[in-house]
């Protein structure tokens, strides 16, 4: 239980009142375990994190199976979600066979995945990164030309800080897929730190650099790892620049306490302590989501990476 | 190693240039292990630490060895560190007899340890607040009155923001114990969040009122725990609020990843990373302070919980 009173709640000078957290621990994070969660699991861990007031839990992947065997149920899953009807519920498209498929289960929400970088487009997509925004085209089009609905559309964007071959990754070369990502017509945006290297300077840079080139705050939104410690720094510099869209993983999923290198989201409820503290209002109740990463960890077999669950979890 | 120009440095408005980190990993660190380190690879630690770069490294304790027994061996430990002649090493200091202890050794700089609260001065203590006070006093003046030369003194204070048995802290409580230990001649403060509890927000509030009370932030260090995640979030708060004194744990020592509740300082190596990449300078060499952790982990028999260190020696 979280201590009495605790965290004091202390507002910082303009900050927003309200933030949305989308909520990645049942795709993101599930599709980096290595323990496969039966599909029942999956489900109940949805309505568990609805139960706690998140209110955007991505639900799955529409990969091809063979590349993300964790969710290969997402024909079998994503009925089961039918009753969350207050709760959205994206699903990751890659390509059009994916989109037939999201599309046919009543998905209302969408979200194509594209890189900043050639070298990771290439490693992820087999495609260059132009290459890799034509195979979007379709898809996003099709999404908001309202067969069936218009349906939201968010654009993952990785690597935008930092690239495992590339390095430090040019602000231009970001802003220009940002924006490509946009004309094509998607609703949102979310940048990554796929490698968790970004530090608080960077990151209002390259809001500051998004602001400049007409791309508005308001559909961006920030998804961190946490592999240098970095994550909950990162969002802090993110929502002084007036951020209000957090990317984070219940119980930190998809970082392996155990794995030499964690290489993890942010955990929600590290994120959702620090918005609490500051007077910042997230819809969540920390305990029942603190409960729910703890069952998810006894699902998988291992102690959850996130500081607040473990510090919570040992005082209950 | 670290990744070929990462950190990408991308300065901030209105930060300091340069910092001093405050390392408390071979004291406030080894304190919390468990495994009892011999006193040649404490001094080794401490060598290493000082190799890196490194300017001000607590070194151990003048407690009565029967309250912490990892400390016991500070007559011992502190005549090898004679040749770091360069190198700020400031000891723990309860009382006059442990006073008496450091001085005969030739320490040249010691740190008092109070609470902000009662709860936390009895637990730890025995003793009211104003009791410790009254218990440095002596302290504080012999080490200042010039017997043998000036000696630097360092109030560290407990509990400055949430207490496990009274909650939130208020701040006049506080700015009111701070205001007392500089009276009493300390040179600087630290302020602990020995729980781990704090926020951005309440950070800069605690920073603010200090200031509001004529207490300099140039003597204000913080003491951040990352009990809840929350230490590197606290820490860009409190350079934005103008703080140059950082306490760090080398490798985040102190934390053991296996406990349920892992209470351990800010990892240095953490810390440095944001710095760095803020562009403000620590001169702390990162791949040599690293490798002393990954050193120092396999003197523990287990792996660092600071993300830095797993993050690099992963790539190694």
């Amino acid at each position: 239980m979280t201590a009495a009173g605790l965290p004091m709640v202390v507002p910082a000078r303009d900050l927003p009142a309200r933030v949305r957290i989308h909520e990645v621990g049942a795709r993101d994070g599930l599709q980096n375990e290595k323990t496969v969660v039966p599909t029942e699991a999956k489900a109940e861990f949805i309505h568990r994190l609805a139960d706690a007031g998140l209110t955007t839990i991505e639900a799955t992947s529409f990969v091809h199976p063979k590349w993300v065997p964790q969710l290969a149920d997402a024909e079998r899953l994503f009925p089961l979600l039918d009753d969350l009807r207050e709760v959205d519920l994206p699903v990751l498209v890659p390509n059009e066979r994916g989109l037939d498929r999201a599309l046919a289960l009543g998905a209302r929400r969408i979200a194509v995945f594209g890189s900043a970088t050639e070298s990771f487009a290439k490693a992820n997509l087999n495609r260059t990164v132009d290459e890799s925004l034509a195979m979007f085209e379709p898809v996003v089009a099709r999404a908001k030309s309202g067969e069936g609905g218009e349906v939201h559309v968010r654009g993952y964007l990785s690597m935008c800080f930092g690239d495992p071959w590339e390095g430090p990754v040019p602000l231009a070369q970001v802003v220009r897929v940002c924006r490509a990502l946009l004309d094509l017509g998607c609703d949102e945006l979310s940048l990554g730190d796929t490698i968790g290297v970004a530090t608080p300077g960077h990151v209002g840079q390259l809001l500051a650099a998004l602001n400049e080139a007409g791309v508005p705050t308001s559909r961006i939104g920030v998804h961190f790892h946490d592999t240098y410690g970095q994550a909950l720094a990162n969002s802090f510099a993110a929502l002084q620049h007036g951020v209000t869209t957090f990317d984070a993983s219940a119980g930190g999923l998809g970082g392996c306490p155990y794995a030499k290198s964690a290489t993890g989201n942010l955990a929600t409820e590290d994120l959702v302590w620090m918005l609490h503290g500051l007077g910042i209002d997230t819809g969540v109740d920390l305990d029942r989501l603190t409960a729910t990463s703890g069952w998810m960890a006894s699902v998988l077999g291992r102690p959850s990476p996130s500081r607040t669950v473990r510090a919570l979890s040992h005082k209950e």
